[in-house]
């Protein structure tokens, strides 16, 4: 029987009203927060919200769902793949740059992943909503196109460059790095990503 | 007329006394913490400690000098230089990254240099402590031998893959890149270096 069944009428299992979507979503943060991604799950989600889980499927959709939403991401990482790696693996590299700094470029769409990889360098639980979160999901798109046994390794490298983009050009403000344009930012640094993605060292 | 000379016997200026230096190290640390590395001055911190700045001087050298003792770095970056550069640029990404992960796979060396990332990340005015202390001081040495119109373009996007990699293998544990042996990252991620050293892309 699970902890909403019991709870006492008015406070525990309730329909769907005008703040259980939010009340949904302050439970997930306060849960991803403290417990980091592989530690949430929507069964204790709609619990600390006095919901059914159903509820939290019909609102949200999956965890992964759930997570994005939570975090506010300004994008779908899921739905970056066919942009990025629908063409081919050749120029994936450029793409996949100019997308992230379309990104991270704004700052609107910056600052919950800026938030992100802050918290995320100070360790565990946050790390966690990193690589157990976003970067999974990253990750899994890349293996659908790589070979399976190489794209671990390729994907966390190519993460390992745009990490420390992201920490060198907006969180530390490295000049001349800070301030560059992004077409320079892909002459100087695509060919980089492009070896990882499709380079032979492997 | 400084403060220290004008601070009341007993709390002012003292002598070199057996936990004069340590007093200095720890106003040190304050300072580079709260105020960054360019906001903290040899004087505020001999005035803090209640010491003359000569004396400062005398036990730590320069700012710099009390910046490496201070955060406890485990190497002087100023001493890298000559290993990884006096063979020429050459190999320089190969000797630099493995010297980058001698340091970083030993747990006594990682320890401060992860917990300066950790709070770099969080923003200033920790991030000065990065940029402005310990960056500065290893693209200074770079700069000696790559045409200075580009050492800084270089050293940054040099920077920005080993921050990057300290993220992804010690602060975020990516498998495989967290378990890798050191040689496979050499494979993997030197010539990637190597072409930010000395790629015609600028």
């Amino acid at each position: 029987m699970s902890r909403a069944t019991r709870a006492p009428a008015g406070r525990g299992r309730r329909p769907g009203g005008p703040d259980t979507r939010g009340e949904i979503l302050s439970s997930a943060r306060e849960s991803f927060a403290s417990k980091g991604f592989e530690g949430t799950t929507i069964r204790a989600v709609a619990a600390a919200a006095g919901v059914d889980p159903a509820l939290v499927h019909h609102y949200f959709g999956t965890k992964d769902d759930l997570f994005i939403a939570a975090l506010e991401l300004p994008f779908d990482p899921r739905e970056l793949a066919p942009d990025i790696l629908g063409g081919g693996l050749d120029g994936a590299g450029e793409r996949l740059l100019t997308v992230f700094l379309t990104v991270w470029d704004d700052p609107d769409t910056r600052l919950p992943l800026a938030a992100l990889l802050r918290a995320g360098a100070t360790g565990e639980p946050a790390a966690s909503l990193l690589r157990d979160g976003i970067l999974r999901m990253v990750l899994a798109e890349l293996a659908e196109v790589l070979d399976p046994a190489e794209a671990k390794v390729r994907g966390e490298l190519v993460a390992s460059q745009l990490l420390g983009l992201a920490l060198a050009r907006y969180l530390l403000a490295l000049e001349p790095l800070a301030s560059a344009p992004a077409e320079d930012l892909v002459t100087w640094m695509a060919p980089n990503l492009q070896r990882y993605i499709s380079g032979d060292f492997l």
